[in-house]
């Protein structure tokens, strides 16, 4: 507890992924109602920057809601995806069933 | 972006809630995971905290998943709840009927 904004003794969650009806009108809602940055936007999910935090708006059959974290060992739980911006991830689910993404935090 | 850790012209989210099936078994996947502090745990809901947001582990039907952000006008949107924390709040939904909780800055 001795940095006051971020406990480096406790992992990170790296972005958050809601299922939202339509990109376009979630992205003008929470645009509206919070300070935060459009980093990304198509038709089928758009990823809005909050001061501690990513949030995805995902459209429900193009991409799962989700929950994702930086992990020291991510590799450990199988082959990672690349993607395009460089970072690396893979999907697994936690005992619920729900979808839970761990990064490699050398890709980060 | 002076600041690398927290972008303070950016609001921030103050915890995600997601449904489990059972919270004792949550509590122990999520700790064995990550690492992060277990703050609150009842049979109906916990509290995990990482170094940039907390989780909160929720039981259907006795709360609903949701995402919480401090939002420096929330008594706009209504009264606000007291939590037994000192922290107050309020439910409103997103157009696409996600839960969205608002947390007045000065509870925090």
């Amino acid at each position: 507890m001795s940095n006051p904004v971020i406990d480096v003794a406790l992992d990170s969650l790296h972005h958050v992924a809601i299922s939202v009806k339509d990109i376009r009108q979630a992205v003008a809602w929470y645009t509206r109602m919070f300070r935060c940055k459009v980093t990304y936007q198509d038709d089928s999910w758009a990823m809005l920057e909050f001061a501690n935090l990513k949030l995805a708006l995902v459209v429900p059959g193009q991409h799962p809601p989700h929950i994702a974290f930086v992990h020291a060992e991510a590799e450990r739980f199988g082959n990672l995806h690349p993607h395009r911006d460089g970072t690396r991830s893979i999907y697994i689910s936690d005992p619920s069933g729900n979808a839970v993404e761990l990064f490699s935090p050398d890709s980060i």
